[in-house]
């Protein structure tokens, strides 16, 4: 560890995540984890964030499993890639306020844009130095499980809160290797009562969803989120 | 379990795989993993297979991270995909002969084209029994890990072994929720000396590597060697 006053900081976040102190948490695999690119070009955050994409999609699905455990494996899959998504990660990432231990330069700082990859980055990263410190779960589900229920139960519930497009691309690409291809048209002027945009997904020869919207990326949702409902079921085989 | 002959073979397999025989398996969860959609439209693999998917990407994590601890990142993303494709995966089944072990209907088991999906899809399902057993990766990374270990060194140390194209399309998907588009051109008539084909692959307005060869086929995965070859690199930040 470089220094006692890092060492400190980090413990903090340690309390916040509900661990206990004397947890068995390599301080410093975790001081990487919250070291961003901008200040070591080496010694960053990049192995461990990809060790974390993995436990956090390995948590994921256990929770997954262990709340529906009669959901079919299609919803599985759409729910777990919002789950894992950076949108979803890096809210995780300010819950914890994790961006106050994370050190990055002051240019990449000044990348608003980028802030919420490099939380959502920082985040698998510190699940990843966790995951090392046992080489199990251990100090990870206690505290990451609720944390993905209550995600997972507002996803289902909340349909606004989904991104379909996300879900619907993780699931074509999982089973067919395609991506999902979108038409869309102006359909309408757009006023109180009426849509402006019009869209279809596709998936090579079949049309899997439609829907409309105010602005072509409403009208794309719409269509994902009718598809991804339709096959959101058990595959046939 | 259903029956004393289906635990004896399982008890096998778990043998094979080289783990002892009073090692803490959870036969049940076995017997399901080996059992195809066909054979039982609810009680199957699909849901061991859900967590398996992330099983086996943890293993080939941790492994990569172990055996090539200076790799740059961009070259763990790229092996990595290859460790859990499903031809891979359907590689490692076959050697431990689990297709004997696999209840299919013989409908499905006629279909030999979708041989290797099932075969990749009831090895996850195995990791995720064996993961599921102990909720640790005890009974899975004693023997797991020499098998990605070699195939790690094998995807390195032999180009014509990669599947490039499944490579570079996870990197430019992880990255950038892109696919890359393949641009291929007859160029030749196709000789001794001469290769028919030209295909440049593209991402938006960048063209990432460039290849020949005998069939549209063999000149992409020609291009898209050399563009993974280019973004194996370090992400600049």
């Amino acid at each position: 560890m470089k220094d006692q006053r890092r060492e400190k900081q980090l413990q903090k976040l340690i309390q916040r995540l509900g661990l206990a102190s004397d947890a068995p948490v390599n301080y410093r695999l975790l001081d990487l984890a919250l070291t961003h690119p901008s200040v070591n070009k080496v010694a960053n955050y990049e192995q461990l964030e990809f060790v974390g994409d993995a436990v956090v999609r390995l948590a994921a699905s256990e929770v997954l499993l262990e709340t529906y455990p009669d959901a079919p494996v299609g919803e599985f899959t759409a729910i777990r890639s919002v789950l894992v998504s950076d949108r979803v990660l890096a809210d995780f990432a300010e819950m914890y306020g994790l961006e106050r231990y994370l050190l990055v330069s002051g240019g990449a700082a000044a990348d608003h844009g980028g802030k919420r990859s490099r939380l959502a980055d920082a985040f698998e990263a510190v699940l990843g130095a966790l995951y090392l410190s046992t080489h199990t779960m251990t100090l990870i589900r206690c505290w990451l499980d609720s944390v993905l229920k209550d995600k997972a139960i507002e996803v289902r519930q909340d349909p606004a809160l989904q991104n379909y497009k996300d879900a619907l691309q993780e699931w074509t690409q999982g089973q067919y290797k395609l991506l999902p291809e979108y038409r869309v048209q102006e359909t309408g002027k757009g006023g109180h009562y009426t849509e402006r945009f019009t869209a279809e997904v596709w998936l090579q020869n079949e049309c899997l969803g439609r829907g409309t919207g105010h602005s072509k990326k409403a009208a794309e949702q719409a269509a994902a989120k009718q598809a991804f409902l339709t096959i959101g079921q058990p595959k046939e085989n």
